[in-house]
């Protein structure tokens, strides 16, 4: 098995690929770019990538939504979350905070860490990377002049770099959301606590789609946890709507939100039924009488009982 | 053959029964009362009831809604229209409008052409009967003192009353819509422009029913030409709706509403598909792709196709 | 004050009438139909009309709904429930039910008592009567030829009529529900459990404008009692619907909601904000935050702050 | 006045601001993040920020979401739209796409170009910069090794690099957006095609908040031209809304949609109404009477004419 990931290693996304169970017997591949990556998989260069989808540290968000929105078709197979946490790491020689001077890393997490930076390391210069790890691991390149570097643990520990400090991430408890893609194949089976995501297409000739598209979940009871709305690239004023549901197309609710996505936008894309991890928004709610499997087992079988006596 | 209607013969109802092809060489019995009716079909002493459902000029309406919510199955085979029109007859040895000074007759009757009696039987008085027709043939009795009566031309012309005015009804072109009324058996084939009838209880422990209920009509482009909430009868407070809705079982998207109906109201109950008469209020609005069979078949084979990789 | 009501004397409606404060002071003056009570309050003749509007014995409800739906403007002002419950009263001489042979009343109230007449009364005879009243009274009547009439308890205490049995409704608990009309003027002030009735024109050129209708209750949480939609008479198709809804005009969300319907159709018209008497269905219901006055208010002095920077 | 920009100069952000009128007499100051360049507006530094906020090349978008959805108040009060398009560079001495070994760029640029590279630049290695406008700089330090760039054509031209291909995109007619930010103050004045956008924290003690949330605007007829979902970072599963939608507050129908959503959720925060720049995906769609400003003026009228008969 092949395993590529958005790249280079060390990154928040290679945490993520290293929580899948198995994977560290497996090939691992960095990509340089999430269109890489995918590509990897459609061409069978890799069986799986692992790429991030909501709140990402380094980017690539846009990137992922659009590629799976086009092109050939993948599956989303998995999703694993990872903490955000970040370390500071200097260069030899460097020890306390008062000697760091010039900070590198990735301008996302720059962000994610300027207040403690401010606080902690007055009159620093900020020298953006293109990504966390590659800030960390420039460290070791002697051509580089800057003192230190904000990183994820992962390429810290590996690198037995010099870590000054730990948990310098301004807002504690952050996560990422990351996918694991593969080519569409079999469904992972429902396990009761399922994401599905699709792709939508506007219909450009129907006023009203967006409520009509949400109304196919909202009237099953099924709720939506993301939803975000992309630009086509085809025209302006094109859009499609990238959508993370909860429940599994086994589940007949779904099925049926998928059936009437479908009527009202031919070119809806299906990309996968998948265990969520993690407390979702509506953890607990449970799902109402007239919405469970046995209710749309019923009604079906209430409507092709009338329809046994049509003339 | 055997129909019943809501009599006494002479009636608008019975007016409404000689529309239906074949019926004057089958044997035709008045009943008393729409329950009456009803329950001549349930027990087999009648194949078919022709009852009032709308606009009633003779009342029954309610009764008519709520004894085929309840009790035994029945099912809507047939609707027909008839225009409402009122003759004015009067007894022997009247001849002009001046002589009378007492009318009689069904009190929706007289409501419905009150204005021309006042503009035409200046200070007549008005004497309640129990039917159109009754207060027509009570014109023959030589017990009864009246001088006019207002009924439906079936009447007068039957029984050669003597008709001083056609056509005084305040409002022209008013109809009353009528249901010819079966054993649950074989639904009529569709024809393109036909209704469907539906009651269903309004689910008391779901707020909101109301209008789940409806948009399992509105989410699938289909129609409704009537709506009535009635109370059950049960207790203070407990609903039932009444609602014809335009389509057919057999097309997808009623059928696809039907099962959501039942879903959320599993009480449900189905009173048949037949053809509407009559230009309906939304006829000539096409449907749109996304409700035609077409769209329906599409999605779900698009559904079943992509659970066929299930694991 | 001149109060005049669906007569004649000691129906349901006078029954009504009656628990009315201080009307028993009052000039009481019965109509022979639904529009002559309301065209005595239109012309000034009386000051109010008790009108039936919900499940009536002796029908007019289609009446009254079509009356107040058009002509000059009215008000309901009150409601009144009065439980159904019908005596058995017979002729003198007549003191057991084996006697009875034949039994007059309203239509609609022997198909209230049917199955207790068929039970107790075996092999009798039924003749309509225009009111319950007017069955009953015939008994006092030596030209008429019946045993027994079916009538309202009112009618036969006052008149002294002989009971032979009471109770002989076969539904416990049957109420029906009227309405007291007057001229618009001030309305009731809100008692926390107020009711709000409308008459919306459905706009023929407005596609979905019933779910729109709906949806401007719905979306302020208002919930609806009744719900009809009539023909409006003018052509084959128009239609009208008759809603009560539960609260009152000086609720925000009330107005809110009344100021939505306006919009969409503005023929609407407002029949009265009255307190609701019995349990409502959603009695119990609170009202959500976001449909509290107080949310209005914010919401309202949020935007009216936001419009002050307008440049 | 000071007109802060995510950085460095050169980037496609720059030619965003370089086209509001005025701003090349104005001070222009380049920022390192997008939470940086918004700080200085916050604090006063500058007056206005230009940041990108949909489908940017060089990212930023999440954070621009993010930041002017939390902290201080901030105000948009342009949307500047840039075509995107990119030009190769390359360092002295390159004249030809058969002697480039190395290209160096954002990564999202490259993923935007990648078709072209693969098929103009067979066996080429790819170097990620933090920004296109690095990346071409870059190449002007004889210290760096690489032999070509991509970028805006605005870093070009300005430094007289050395332009190997021009329109090297692989999609034509790409756009990014993005939008001039100052601190609240004065609303622009509505044109007739103006935008308005939100943020919308999601109750989460409300089931279907967001379909009522999205029906504020769509029982208005207010078109969405982008939704986004993201976290609040607060909590797992505690979720926000991004939303442009299409008219200005000075409109009665977005501001009745206004006031809905502050009614459902009240730390909605409104972001400003401003001119709308292209065609809108529903350009030319009128809006219905019933959304006028002239229907929600007469509903008005009428319910207070109604409220004003209250006891």
């Amino acid at each position: 098995m092949t395993y590529t990931y958005l790249g280079p290693a060390g990154t928040f996304t290679e945490a993520a690929l290293m929580q899948v169970p198995g994977v560290e017997a497996a090939e691992r591949v960095p990509s340089t770019s999430v269109n890489t990556a995918l590509d990897k998989v459609r061409s069978g260069a890799a069986d799986f990538a692992m790429v991030p989808i909501e709140n990402s540290v380094e980017g690539g968000v846009s990137a992922t939504l659009d590629a799976i929105a086009t092109g050939e078709s993948l599956q989303i197979v998995r999703e694993v979350l990872v903490p955000i946490t970040f370390v500071l790491v200097a260069r030899e020689g460097i020890t306390s905070l008062e000697q760091v001077r010039t900070v590198s890393t990735h301008g996302h997490a720059y962000a994610q860490t300027r207040h403690w930076c401010e606080a902690n390391l007055p009159g620093h210069d900020f020298l953006p990377a293109s990504s966390t790890a590659a800030g960390a691991l420039g460290l070791l390149d002697p051509e580089n002049h800057y003192d230190a570097a904000i990183c994820a643990p992962l390429v810290a520990e590996r690198n037995h770099l010099n870590i000054l400090r730990r948990g310098i991430e301004d807002t504690a408890g952050a996560v990422t959301r990351f996918v694991l893609v593969s080519k569409p194949g079999r469904i992972p089976a429902p396990t009761g606590n399922d994401k599905t995501t699709v792709v939508v297409p506007l219909p450009e000739d129907h006023p009203g789609a967006l409520m009509d598209l949400l109304d196919q979940f909202a009237a099953r009871g099924v709720n939506l946890s993301r939803i975000e709305s992309r630009p086509t690239g085809e025209a302006l004023g094109s859009y499609f709507f990238s959508v993370d549901a909860e429940g599994h197309i086994n589940e007949a609710r779904m099925a049926d939100a998928l059936a009437g996505l479908h009527r009202i936008s031919p070119g809806v894309r299906f990309l996968g039924s998948y265990p969520s991890v993690g407390r979702s928004p509506n953890a607990g709610a449970s799902v109402a009488r007239h919405n469970t499997d046995e209710a749309f087992a019923q009604a079906a079988a209430w409507v092709a009982q009338l329809k046994a006596h049509l003339g």
